[in-house]
């Protein structure tokens, strides 16, 4: 049994993880979503801070195995439950796909917070429509038609690695929707250029035990305190 | 023989796969830098924008593989090389401390570029000097305070993981070299604070091989076109 510790309130960088613990149907707790689970984190969270643990969060325990690092935590689930190509050069692969959509999703984070984390939206929103502007019209784009050639070349199969889904596709699943959700007018103006990418968020979500995830409570509404933030001054269509 | 493709006037995120490759005495071809080289480069910068490559260089390529993002190298050169802990707990440890660098190195670039990639540090200096006033009061300390108590927790060995040095050794040096490069006087006031990152830094300066490294002119010098800039408005001491 896996034990998932991440902000209870947020999908952030946790979603990653339970996206692919809920793909493959692995069993876990969402220990800070339980009863006196947020008590919990915060005990880690000390602990991290001593330097008994990784830096931040998202955790995953199993026994006395702590792993931090969405990718590096990716990384493991893939390997031991086949959730990635098991040949190394498949296995380096994803890991550089995730590390792209890591660099993708950093990118996401900082139109609303490009001046710091620790300051509020509202102390930097001058800033953020500047850094979202150039996001949404360089940025975006050059990720997107990146994944897209991706799939592209990966020819019928229509994921990122291999023939079947891993956790890459479940990723950039998840970028999709957020990006919809945090920018539905631009993305209105882009998706129409990235068909292959459409097609695997469409696949992804209709895959049926993703399909239950994602109508349960078990998954979290995006919201203004995520990763993905819809502020309607931001969301401006490309010119 | 390794062929490491990278732009050749910085360090950038290149250095961290070439401190590996010279600390493990690993031959290899810095194309970029050989006569021609920059044409190498560039005609495998178009085909990574058609998508037959990964995303952005630096790229490690020994015959028929090519492998980018810098810690997907060093996890790859780790394990071929024995330059991490070869267990599994070693090994994602390993992984998640270089993630964690790399998450750091983010931030640090953002010092001059809160708002762009794009744009030059001119356009966007105002914005830059907020960023690096709380990167240099908050963030910084933050991680270093992190790798500090790993380091303390390791104990006698003076490495990050495990008894001898891994590719997270080489490149924490290399962030406490660059961030002493570019700012000089906020260092000076928060390196006391990080006795054990100090003495890592010396160490790995004075292993033999990389000692040469750095005299040789396969070194690149700091600049003001690399992640580490030293810009003398940014560079303030904690009040």
């Amino acid at each position: 049994m896996y034990e998932l510790y991440y902000w209870p309130e947020i999908q952030g960088r946790g979603e990653f993880v339970r996206l692919a613990l809920e793909a493959a149907d692995l069993p876990y707790r969402d220990v800070a979503r339980e009863p006196g689970g947020t008590a919990r984190l915060l005990a880690l969270m000390r602990e991290s801070e001593r330097g008994t643990l990784p830096f931040a969060p998202p955790f995953l325990k199993q026994g006395d195995l702590v792993i931090a690092q969405t990718a590096t935590i990716l990384c493991y689930l893939g390997r031991q439950h086949g959730l990635a190509p098991s040949d190394e050069t498949g296995f380096l692969r994803a890991q550089q796909l995730q590390l792209t959509l890591a660099d993708f999703l950093q990118e996401i984070h900082d139109t609303h917070h490009p001046i710091g984390s620790g300051l509020y939206y509202e102390e930097q929103q001058a800033e953020a429509r500047r850094r979202t502007a150039g996001f949404l019209a360089e940025r975006a784009p050059r990720y997107l038609g990146y994944f897209e050639r991706v799939l592209e070349r990966a020819g019928d199969s229509g994921f990122l690695c291999g023939s079947r889904w891993s956790y890459a596709d479940l990723s950039l699943f998840q970028v999709l929707a957020g990006l919809r959700y945090a920018f539905p007018q631009a993305m209105r103006h882009l998706e129409p250029r990235f068909p292959r990418i459409v097609a695997l968020h469409a696949h992804i979500a209709a895959l049926p035990r993703l399909r239950r995830y994602l109508e349960s409570d078990r998954r979290i509404a995006f919201n203004e305190s995520g990763i993905f933030r819809h502020y309607p001054e931001l969301d401006r269509p490309r010119a």
